[in-house]
């Protein structure tokens, strides 16, 4: 029991495997990962510590960048008035259908006990839960937007939103979220579209140097653009399994919000002119995807760079008498690792230690050492890679491993990220038009289909994406608009 | 216009003084420091930039010492179902009164036009927006919590909560506001007991030793616990009006939502037990005491370790033909500063100096920089406290500023704490029962009053608390449980 390669060869630790089960498989990833369950509320989520720890990673980091691009951080009511969601014609049809309804402001006893709405307090003009922002911030900006020297406006906020979902799915679909929602405010429409290109730049470095994160990158067909949007840009990923699970957007807004909320200004040639609006996020639904992406039949991988635990420090303690100083060991050795800001813990729990390295398998911590009485003797420990298993399996001195420490855990991450790129690369398959992609998905085969942008307008491709519940992805920079991505999606 | 003491003492930046109508008077130092204002959505704010900024600092400094104290952070559901709500029996009491109630999720086009819930996306059992996360994360206990090994369990979320009201003021009462709340659970009343104090210790050194916002610390009396609570320690600061404001609150509860709720474990001793738990918060009302405490009939001070920006420096341009060589000069301060940590704006913006000057005045900056002509030449640059104004006013060479500034943010710190201190300390006032307290403020006094807690029994207390709108604030801690404050409060 020993010996966690030759357990991974007999079994693997999450039941079912990808191939047997990829739904299945990710519910069980979550769950044995422990970052998140299903909550009493219909449809919404408990982000549990391990899971709230990466997202903070992901924040915090990201958070930064967007301040040197010159965003303010601000926050803006939880609830929005009806009438503001209706005063967008596109966003109306996009986000009025399925909201929660604020409708009364205390409650009461029932006839029959318990409680239920009073109805002395219900409000004249009900509420939604935000489902997105664009209207309320909106608002604001009319009010504080004068004269091109207010211009540009930049802001964002990192909140909850929600939209009510019936079929959920931890992350990936939740009746409620969290995200950031950036909302700037330009002078000219060519600052506007410079702003979502420039925030998708941020968006696709964030994910590639930091979550190992890989996808196509460019503007959403006009079906798929954000309701109310002149342009969206996204970035779509691969799942392990062939779909798509769109990560990242942008929206340039062009003049419809500003026009219908009146966000207008004086210009500088002294005449009134509307503001060219644009809004950007990604949320919580970006880990399911990196649990898609990254993880293996033993479960989450997690990539190191926003990992929550980076190295795991596991003292096998053989017999009792030897414990103490065994202990002392592999805290000198954490206590090391933390100087040189490696987020680092020490599995000191009175657990067998199968247990425990079969728990930071599952987590996906990145580096695992291993320290024995050998090893302590030797002043050395033994390490081995989550992503490669027992073949990284690498015993070295103690200095050694802290000099090589932080190259490891690169290594990782460029293993992730050129693993999940050759993945994409090999599963995007080129077609001429719709029969090929009919055939394709006919065939019982995944991934996504690149076709040239002219088959949008053939009208067979409807059937086709009706039939095999396809939807058009997104027209990668990379093909210079020429290609369009067809798959199905989460 | 250029010499901001002279104009200081002709006129103050806010109109009314704080004498003249303080509760007027905050509003304008709210608005003057473009902190936040109120929404187009009943009782909800915007906070803005500046404020949100503050915040942030806030946050982040606190965030860190709770995960030094072993607190994980997790997200739990906005959405309580009122069943949950009604639990535990004092709980309900006390919340479900005013809450946000969500009874659909959907909308549909109304007779009338418009938008109206639709009739059939009714939810069987409404939801209301969290007033407080007690009775969730408690049912999430219950699942988590099965033996003592899973003790202490000590969870803490960054969120929004919404709690009714019909009478708002920003920052102080909002029906929307932000916090941060801790939520635990032990084996023993010790460790819980000591958790509230533990925590109310955490806050004390961080008001005082960030916030230079300081107050009385001691248990709640009875009736203003917190609903369901055995005991609430709470921190009580005075504002200039000498009301009190309750800035941050741990609630000892027992075992009376572990047994409502169901958090149980087994014992070292192999029998079953109920766990004991606690909860505690500080919220966006904070901000609201800070400006009440610190600001003054200039408006806002910011205490300098949370400042977002501690130094701002001003080009005081004469003439169009130095003001390049001034901006270099003022930029390279900057970067100077920048490098020894410190938060620093230079105000390069087209406009008039006084209104530059007016500007970092209303927003409290700690120290204002004014670098002109003379002071290039020279090397040299002049700066003001922002507590003390024209009497701080010094001209000091580069070098010598820059290795004195950080000792200058800690004199402003320190100047307002003890001032703070001492305004306590000058408005708290020893009587000897009911008779004093009544005789105090039937005299139009405001203040703290300090009674022995045998007041408390005496019957003609309720009847004075009525008349003069009071209530019992703490028992103060260094008091050793002998006395009891009253005093009106926010």
């Amino acid at each position: 029991m020993n010996n966690p390669a030759k357990q991974q060869n007999a079994r693997t630790a999450i039941t079912p495997t990808r191939e047997q089960d990829f739904p299945e498989w990710y519910q069980e990833v979550v769950k044995a990962a422990d970052m998140a369950e299903n909550s009493p509320v219909r449809g919404s989520m408990i982000i549990k510590p391990y899971g709230w720890a990466l997202w903070e990673n992901m924040t915090r980091i990201f958070d930064a960048w967007l301040k040197d691009y010159g965003i303010q951080n601000a926050y803006f009511p939880l609830l929005i008035p009806v009438s503001f969601l209706a005063k967008e014609a596109e966003h109306v049809e996009g986000f009025a259908k399925e909201c929660a309804v604020v409708t009364h402001h205390r409650l009461e006893k029932g006839p029959k006990g318990g409680l239920v709405p009073a109805e002395a307090a219900k409000l004249e003009e009900p509420y939604v839960i935000r489902p997105t922002s664009e209207t309320i911030i909106g608002d604001a900006m009319a009010r504080w937007v004068q004269s091109y020297r207010d211009l540009p406006l930049k802001l964002n906020q990192w909140n909850n939103v929600m939209r009510w979902e019936m079929r959920t799915r931890l992350f990936l679909r939740t009746s409620e979220f969290l995200w950031h929602e950036g909302h700037c405010a330009f002078e000219t429409a060519k600052e506007a579209e410079a702003d979502t290109l420039h925030v998708m730049g941020l968006y696709k470095r964030f994910f590639e140097e930091y979550l190992a994160f890989t996808g196509f990158v460019g503007p959403k067909t006009a079906e798929e653009r954000f309701p109310g949007a002149i342009n969206t840009i996204g970035f779509e990923a691969m799942m392990q399994d062939g779909k798509a699970l769109q990560a990242a957007t942008t929206h340039d807004l062009g003049q419809n919000f500003s026009k219908s909320i009146g966000i207008k200004f004086q210009g500088r040639d002294g005449k009134e002119a509307f503001a060219h609006t644009t809004s950007w996020a990604y949320s919580t639904r970006t880990l399911g995807g990196m649990i898609m992406m990254h993880g293996d039949d033993d479960g989450m991988i997690m990539p190191p760079r926003v990992a929550p635990v980076q190295v795991i420090v596991l003292p096998v303690i053989k017999d009792e008498a030897g414990a103490g100083a065994l202990m002392d060991f592999c805290n000198k050795i954490a206590d090391d690792l933390k100087k040189a800001g490696v987020a680092v813990k020490v599995d000191s729990r009175d657990m067998r230690t199968p247990d425990k390295m079969w728990e930071a398998v599952k987590k996906g911590i990145p580096v695992r050492v291993e320290v024995g009485q050998r090893e302590m003797e030797a002043n050395s420990v033994t390490f081995v890679r989550r992503d490669l298993g027992k073949d990284s399996k690498t015993t070295c001195t103690v200095p050694e491993f802290l000099a090589k420490v932080s190259g490891v855990l690169d290594d990782v991450h460029n293993g992730l990220l050129s693993r999940n790129r050759k993945f994409r690369d090999d599963n995007t398959f080129d077609g001429k038009g719709v029969s090929d992609i009919k055939d394709f998905f006919a065939a019982g085969k995944m991934g996504f289909v690149r076709v040239p942008v002219e088959t949008l307008k053939d009208e067979a491709l409807e059937k086709v994406k009706d039939e095999f519940k396809l939807s058009t992805r997104c027209m990668p920079f990379e093909d210079e608009g020429k290609k369009v991505l067809i798959a199905k999606s989460y």
